[in-house]
């Protein structure tokens, strides 16, 4: 034995101003039992009760019992809140009654909600009656117990209950059971019993201690239901947190018309402003607001009924506000004008509303700068800066898919790129529907409102193209059937045609038949204000990926600092340039291609040119041709033949390169640097492009960072071979034009090899970007496009928590990135680092750049506010001052 | 200035039983000029001379010029061997005369080779004339030296000198030059001169010293040349390394009939014999010997004609051998019956001999079995295992390709898989040629004698398999037009028919047209000797990468100490399986998938008891399920219908399956363990065939050690969820059988990831088996079926120095796997690795796993004596005790 060991105590009281645990304590008590704690530190009225620690949880899920210690601890609890209300768990005279809520940790449907009134029995109702002097009260709450016993603990359905319920009021004409006959609601609590006899294999005890370790027994057993085990799954939390359980002395809000309950939030959830904002109801219990069956009032509406209460809630939510520094989510209830706090926690709100509690918040020096930008949940500003379907609306729901580009859109549905470009000229809203989208697509979905597909995951083409240019974007919707020649979506039993309405949430992935009102974000001074705090809080840099001059634009306008990942051949497939590319692919000898690269050469400078000055002087990092050549060549003989037409060349020429380029794992193939190893010429064109665009605008005193990055390196002599190129052409260039623009030479880190030998690849490249979208291809083995057949069922049954292609799976890829990143500044110290893969706009992801102190991330135009926060969060995380928890909560 | 310092000298002076330099100075003083220090130190008669050190080789291609500390030296070591020869160099009254001959540290083609008589001008050689009393000899020494500094120095091409040389012998009609008129021998000096001159920038300097330097300067500009750079890069010999400069004073072979100069072996290396064995020529200088101009007769011819010369050799090679304790291959010539030796070196042997005279140095106490096993290079049993191309015979060469796997075959073109089975079935030898093989064609390379591919590199599957079943296999023969439906192949101007004969040769990469005689290979007692001492060294055992009971008993023959990879997929290719197969993958429901599945059962079963039976007790690692689904399936549309018609459903399902599972990139899509998580019931089925084998050969007091693999593991987890059904399989097989056979459950390491969280995995898996095929595919990015559009330029212009999927990349690769087997045994520290890419058939990759500690290494068949003996020149190495470097030259 050993002679100090005492252990932690099972069982926290509260009550009379003094509570065992404190608000810190979440992990034991629960919020919901932390947050009672707090306020009765705080003085605040709560009635007294006690918190069972939520450690029990999982011993009572694995053995099914509870400890001795529990059993002496509950007794020891009871017998305080015995004498603190001077009434007796059981007694016939006065007894005591309490409420038995769950509460874990972390906010979570799903578990069992609350049980009032426990305590009661046909002795005890009596002793009920007579106290308050309403035996209707009395026998009201004793139903409602029954029910919620039954419902609960021996899970007969409620419905059940309902159907005696409503055929009583029926029977007796009145529209509460409050306002029955007291004899009716004794006839209700007995058929309601049997019912529950009937309908389980159990019944409601009339012991009040068997009540209560029934009512905690079923706290605990609802930690496992297959809906809050679900929920667990996908929001992250550990099945080992468990929930605590909050016994509390019944306070009662349905003593008569003095009496009510409520739920208020100190500031407005959905617009931020600061006044209380909330709904009750007079002579109810909570559950009557949840449930629905009567109308609450809306809040103000208690100042005129009851004054000195509602400044008393007033008071309270200041006092409980200022305390958390946060807004509050409150459970009240009103016993006879005496107002009692039943919970709070921080409260839910709209990303408009965080925004703006966040800055006011902040003029009202509550909290600080940090904290504000601290605060907002990244993805609020998802909500912000997308369309969203007016939540009043009337949807007809045809299926759902991933939500892969976020933003509503309705419009007309069509199955070609050529036909979406051509009604979109003729004004028309379409939405491009294909199994899958290919490059040759682009034009039709730049010209759609919103782009869904039957296959393809997150990362698929369809999705990435459509999170670059902000459109909405539902892929892999398998449960449609696309079939493009009949021109029809088949879902179950029903068909869309070519040319109807559908409508798509690309935030949530669900598909709508017909067209929807939707409502457009607009951006407030407080968005602005908050994130010129992120940006002064944030030492990454954040670019935007961005391949024409309209990206480069748009990603200025979201506050981009520079292009991180500018992709040439996005380039190629513009108008006129196709044709020329084609010519330059086919081409069989070296002075024909040259040919064809001659005529690439003027549009690829002018878009650089455009590109550079949309940038104004900040860093623009260019990608050399990367992707397979046979992207660029029509697969359809129909194209081919039209093709060597207008390249006026035989028909085999075309056949013969589209056989030749043909590829097993294109993915693994000529590709990246390697064609530019094999095709110097191509390398050479490219270059000088970018060095006669760059020498042109520096020429007219505009200022330009150009950084060319090569491919797919996994090898330093592959980057040695092309660095030669490129410096010579750019040597070239300035010689020509008498003029030297500094520019930096590195390359993308997409390859294991390549992070694996980054200390070699760092004594040649001047910039490492880290191409997380391949990286994970290759580190996993895993084709995005492919991954759509087993990458759902691998989430699903958690083989996998997250979509690595979503979020940098830190264990594997995320172990490369950061040899890679050490590595390379070993050799070289000032090796700028930065981020352009799909990661660059996840928050997680980012967080993970800025524990190796990465430079810059860079993402998709409609990604970089949200990169912004996320990166000026990830600061402050490290810094370890301010909880960052509370801002992905 | 520093006062003890000493430059290293350049110049290394030999003569009088005196060296400066040694044997071991080889980098310094080359090969040759090595060998000749070393003799001289060991007293045997060697001219007088001196070496110039190879470091200057560098210095004069980079500069064109010597340092003047270079003139001092040369002068010094001229003025001794003056002193040591009582000579004059450029002295009109006993002239010295020397050779001049270039000598790297390893012996390489296409460098200079010799000048002789260097020192002679037209006052020289009137004294040569005079002391010799021989004109003709020396007008002739001199006419020899004008036309070898002429070719060498001055780059006249040889044969404009023949034409002169011809004229004058046929006008006088004699047969050798030393025949003719000496005035008619100075005519031909001097129209020698006069063509060098006409015929080049320069001409033929009198002064002995400018005759000197320039011949210097040649040898040096010699290390440049095209030849000698492709060499250098295919045999990985460092640009940097030079060679040196060897300056011997002549002595003379062509004084006469007692005369002669030769080439002995100190052992016979074409059958390893313990006799001299060479040629010789009297009255003749080296050049003669060389040139083949005269027919020199065998050296036992030497013990008729000059006894004492003879013998004096005998000695003298048995001294050499001695000292150098390896065969040596020596220049001599014998100057009025003295011999001297000009030149000693190890000598190149066939396999066959090397085994005998490493077994006979053995039995004579010349070396240790450590050191003969050390000596037997790796590539030596390609010729002792594989049929060889009868030198003697007249072949018609058609084109080249990659030499894929090892080994002759001669037979009839035929492009069909089935074709060739029919033809086999006939009794006649074919070689299936096509574009490049599928799975589809498994069939058809089983019965032909070769493969020839006109795509897909030294990892193709037609390479991959041609080297599991030990056939001969070009691939990659891009010069060829391969084209299947008219039946032909194109080579220029030259086309073979289906049905035509012709000859690959494996081993070098060439086919010829035609029949050709061949040679097969025996294994003798030589061979089972020192593969037996071998065996004793090495800690690592080799394993057969064996998929069928045949390649099991082949492995066993070749001394396979178990299976590394039984990939069970291959006997899904076989017969009726694969209907059974394809009923399984068309399946729709769970039931159907069970009933074909129900049909393969017994036929993997039997085949896993054919193979437990085979390997006799030792381990047989047993890989579930791996490749992609649609491998299985007919692309083509006949194909299709007439399966859809075996098995009795609609072709729209057999269309559907095989459109469902089309991938983008099939390498990183629905295979490997991937498989078996979706389709659990695949993954029971092979592990019940796996015990239920098993317990029936354990059943009959057979021994068997079953080893279950799951590949393309990414997470721990998916390991986990397999690895719960493979042991309730297995455990349920056991209740039945009222039996418990030992077992082990492991992994496939051939992820990046896998790699990077091993010690994750090691936690669960019992082994390790590098998958460095696909592990080099996923860490490079390069999926092997189509590096072939870049691999071979990239190995052609030194941007890689080998094939990463022949050779370990260990820098890449090498890393990952190095990180998984030290975090793995960190985690467990019994963990069992091993390896069984076609790495672990390759000697340099076996090395590196040696360093590694793994517990095995596994190969295809006909790779297994290979792996058995550089597994134990990697320990020898590893130990220090020899030196490695002689078993690879």
């Amino acid at each position: 034995m050993t002679d100090g060991y005492q252990p932690s105590p099972l069982v926290y009281s509260f009550g009379q101003g003094r509570a065992d645990g404190t608000s810190a304590m979440k992990e034991t008590l629960g919020g919901k039992g932390a947050g009672l704690a707090e306020m009765t530190n705080l003085g605040i009225s709560v009635p007294p009760g006690f918190t069972i620690s939520a450690s029990l949880c999982q011993t009572w899920i694995d053995t099914g019992a509870f400890p001795s210690r529990l059993n002496r601890e509950i007794d020891l609890a009871m017998q305080r809140l015995e004498a603190e209300t001077a009434k007796e768990f059981g007694g016939a005279d006065h007894p005591l009654l309490v409420s038995v809520r769950s509460g874990a940790a972390v906010s979570m449907p799903g578990m069992m909600e609350t049980i009032l009134n426990l305590g009661l029995n046909d002795i005890t109702v009596e002793g009920l009656a007579a106290r308050s002097g309403n035996p209707a009260f009395a026998w009201d709450c004793y139903r409602r117990f029954v029910q919620m016993y039954a419902s609960v603990v021996l899970e007969v359905p409620k419905a059940a209950f309902d159907v005696v319920h409503d055929e009583a009021l029926a029977a007796h004409g009145v529209s509460r059971a409050i306002d029955l006959p007291t004899a009716a609601l004794k006839t209700l609590v007995v058929r309601y019993k049997a019912l529950a006899a009937e309908r389980s294999i159990g019944e409601v005890p009339d012991e009040p201690l068997a009540q209560l370790y029934g009512a905690i027994s079923a706290v605990f057993a609802s930690w496992n239901t297959r809906r809050a085990i679900d929920y667990r799954r996908v929001h992250d939390i550990p099945d080992t947190l468990g929930t605590a359980v909050n016994i509390v002395t019944m306070v009662f809000g349905n003593l008569g018309e003095g009496s009510g309950t409520g739920v208020t939030f100190s500031r407005n959830p959905a617009t931020g402003e600061a006044t209380l904002y909330g709904e009750f109801l007079t002579n109810a219990q909570g559950e009557d607001v949840v449930s629905g069956a009567r109308t609450p009032e809306p809040i103000a509406a208690l100042r005129e009924r009851m004054p000195s209460a509602y400044q008393e809630l007033e008071r309270m939510s200041r006092t409980l506000e200022r305390h958390f520094r946060d807004v509050q989510d409150m459970e009240f209830t009103i016993e006879n004008g005496q107002l009692y706090m039943l919970q709070t926690r921080r409260a839910q709100r709209t990303g408009q509303a965080a925004f703006r509690i966040a800055c006011e918040m902040v003029t009202e020096e509550l909290i600080s700068e940090e904290e504000a930008v601290a605060r907002i949940p990244p993805g609020a500003l998802d909500q912000l800066l997308h369309p969203t379907i007016d939540p009043g609306a009337a949807l007809d729901r045809l299926g759902s898919g991933l939500p892969a580009s976020p933003g509503a859109a309705s419009g007309l549905v069509t199955f070609d790129a050529d036909d979406a470009a051509e009604r979109a000229r003729a004004g028309e809203a379409v939405i491009l529907v294909r199994r899958e989208t290919s490059p040759e697509d682009f034009h039709g979905m730049v010209a759609s409102k919103a782009i869904l597909t039957a296959r393809g995951g997150m990362t698929s083409h369809a999705a990435v193209v459509a999170r670059g240019m902000g459109k909405p974007c539902i892929a892999g919707a398998t449960e449609l059937d696309v079939d493009e020649a009949a021109g029809t979506i088949t879902a179950g039993e029903r068909t869309v045609r070519q040319g109807e309405w559908i409508t798509i949430d690309g935030s949530t992935g669900i598909i709508y038949l017909g067209q929807a009102d939707l409502l457009t974000p607009e951006l407030d001074d407080n968005f602005h204000t908050l994130m010129g705090w992120a940006d002064r809080i944030r030492p990454m840099k954040v670019r935007v990926n961005a391949d024409t001059p309209a990206d480069a634009h748009r990603g200025r306008d979201f506050g981009a600092e520079g292009i991180g990942l500018c992709r040439t051949e996005h380039m190629f497939f513009q108008g006129d340039r196709l044709l020329a590319v084609r010519e330059m692919i086919i081409a069989e000898t070296p002075e024909e291609r040259q040919k064809a690269l001659a005529k690439l050469l003027p549009m690829q400078r002018g878009d650089f040119e455009s590109i550079f000055r949309a940038m104004e002087g900040y860093p623009v990092t260019i990608r050399l041709l990367d992707p397979p050549l046979h992207e660029f060549l029509p697969n359809d003989p129909g194209e081919q033949e039209a093709l060597a037409e207008q390249l006026g060349r035989p028909i085999e020429a075309v056949r013969h390169a589209v056989n030749r380029l043909v590829e097993q794992n294109p993915m693994l193939g000529l590709r990246g640097c390697r064609l530019g190893i094999i095709h110097p010429e191509i390398t050479r064109m490219q270059v000088r492009a970018i060095f006669e665009a760059a020498c042109t605008v520096a020429g007219r005193k505009g200022r330009v960072q150009p950084e060319v990055m090569l491919p797919l390196v996994a090898t330093v002599v592959e980057f040695r071979r092309q660095a030669l190129v490129v410096r010579e052409v750019a040597e070239e260039v300035f010689r020509e034009r008498q003029l030297t623009v500094p520019y930096l030479l590195g390359t993308m880190i997409e390859l294991p090899r390549a992070a694996l030998t980054a200390d070699e690849i760092a004594r040649e490249a001047e910039f490492f970007s880290f191409g997380t979208n391949d990286l994970t291809q290759t580190t996993w083995g895993l084709s995005r496009d492919d991954s759509s057949q087993f990458l759902p069922y691998y989430l699903e049954h958690g083989i996998i928590d997250q979509d690595p292609f979503q979020t940098l799976d830190v264990a594997g890829v995320g172990r490369l990135v950061q040899m890679a990143a050490e590595a390379g500044r070993r050799t070289r110290a000032d090796l700028k680092l930065g981020i352009c893969g799909e990661h660059g706009g996840d928050p997680a992801s980012i967080a993970f750049c800025e524990t190796l102190k990465m430079n810059y991330v860079s993402c998709s135009p409609f990604r970089v506010p949200i990169a912004r926060l996320a990166a000026a969060q990830a600061a402050l995380a490290m810094r370890g001052t301010v909880d960052r928890t509370r801002a992905t909560v």
